[in-house]
């Protein structure tokens, strides 16, 4: 086993901490098994390709509630990403890190998800994106379950540097989610690396105020090279800049254009992040289900690779 | 003469262009006699090490009726840019872009500026802060008084990159400057690179829609490394982000991280400009009269040479 494959040592570490993850939604359930195994055996080729520290199964909720503007790619529902890996990725043997939209389990489903024994796992919660969302589990319960069970999963939280802009006030949040256990956070997807670095800064500064030590952070970057895409992202919350919808709209090669965007944000919040001593990550994302665009994320991890961890 | 020394010329060549200046405020009218000796042969010192295009020579404008904060820095008359030019820098062999605040000067002055002839020469006119200033001459009218003296000096606008994110017609704007006879344009100091992309996006495709030849904006650096400074910035509206603010008030060396953050941001608007074949540029001002701050003005300027024009 090599150093990075033990998720908790590598989050224990601390300082200097620098995580590469790769994060990917397992296939619809509805999915033809000629098609579910071809998508399995891509999977492999792209993911034996990557030097990543840990993969990132997403959870998907319908979220048909967050918002009254239409989905651009239509919902369906996903396979239970720890069920896709241990049915379809049982090869991988690196640390995955499983996301639990909380609100669609029950307590006792959670509960006995967070007490899975494995130093290969960790998981991230996600509460619901709005209170009157009607849930199961709410994401302060879920938290409490994690406490309780004495969970040995490394537990991670969502965290989103555009509502900073807007409130101010998502250092408190993760310093809370902090005091509730989690060990890491992953932000959503972001093209404005201004205020990614608002937030680790007033991060970095209330730590230092309260004398706790600051755990990673992992910058989620993703590939947005056509309208659709953009419009999910936007649909998603993710504050798309101007810049970025005319480029998709009037250039020849968008995809390439936000390829090497996601690169200079990345070396500008590596540069950042090294400099003031803060743990940090990338995740790279791919929301689309384009080709070019999953071939650009997988280049993007790699040249993430050359000057990460 | 070498290429450099005709502005118009260095203009005139459009695509590829990329500027270099460095801007700076004559003294006070206030100075004492050997105060004004130091300054001088400071300023020279520092100008003789610079490899620019151009020198910016700011004309100061009182500005108390654009906000009812108090300045940070007190006010007080400064030197006649033209005149500091003629009387303290006439060794300066390279062209001067001088500032005009028209709405301190009477149609008849700014007549005569307009009407000088020079290759060396050019100028920037600035409009009053609000629109409600006590003006002796509008920005309209002093386009005007350019174009009907069939002016030599060629003519920049100024523009503001934030002003882009809340209104999001600063390209419409450009585009009616560059109508009235503006061949380049200077922004406003910026930190916000996101913002700055935005505007230049705007501007370039609203340009191709046009079928309009697109002329270079010179994006405003300033380093920034006290409190001080950041709040006369603040003062002059320049949206200085959270984490800028943070370094100030916590870390232990501002005028670094502000230096590494300039760099950063012009390596970022130079691939996306040349990228797209958008003529730019940098300007780098000091906006501080404390040493530190000016040295490492100086030294963004070399550093910028490396990889502009």
């Amino acid at each position: 086993m090599n150093h990075r494959s033990d998720l908790s040592a590598l989050l224990r570490s601390g300082r200097g901490t620098e995580l590469l993850l790769y994060g990917m939604t397992p296939p619809r359930q509805s999915i033809a098994p000629d098609a579910l195994e071809r998508f399995t055996a891509v999977t492999r080729t792209r993911l034996e390709q990557l030097d990543i520290d840990a993969l990132i199964l997403y959870d998907i909720d319908d979220e048909a509630q967050r918002t009254p503007d239409e989905r651009p790619f239509p919902f369906s529902p996903t396979m239970d990403p720890a069920d896709f890996l241990a049915d379809h990725l049982s090869w991988w043997d690196r640390p995955t890190i499983v996301y639990r939209s909380v609100g669609k389990y029950s307590e006792a489903e959670l509960d006995s998800w967070v007490r899975r024994p494995s130093d290969q796992l960790g998981t991230v919660m996600v509460g619901a994106p709005t209170s009157s969302a009607d849930v199961r589990t709410t994401l302060p319960a879920a938290y409490d379950l994690w406490q309780r069970s004495g969970s040995a999963l490394p537990l991670g939280g969502v965290t989103i540097p555009e509502r900073h802009s807007s409130r101010q006030d998502e250092h408190h949040r993760l310093l809370r989610k902090q005091h509730s256990g989690c060990s890491f956070f992953v932000t959503q997807v972001i093209y404005d690396v201004s205020a990614a670095m608002d937030l680790a800064s007033d991060y970095l500064y209330l730590c230092r105020e309260r004398n706790v030590e600051p755990v990673p952070i992992v910058f989620t970057l993703s590939i947005c090279g056509s309208v659709k895409t953009l419009e999910f992202l936007a649909w998603l919350g993710v504050r798309v800049p101007r810049w970025l919808r005319n480029e998709l709209v009037h250039a020849t090669d968008p995809v390439a254009d936000s390829y090497a965007h996601c690169v200079t944000i990345a070396r500008t919040l590596s540069t950042y992040c090294r400099d003031r001593d803060l743990p940090f990550g990338f995740n790279v994302e791919s929301v689309s289900t384009r080709r070019i665009e999953n071939d650009a994320s997988i280049n993007l991890v790699k040249e993430l690779r050359t000057f990460v961890g």
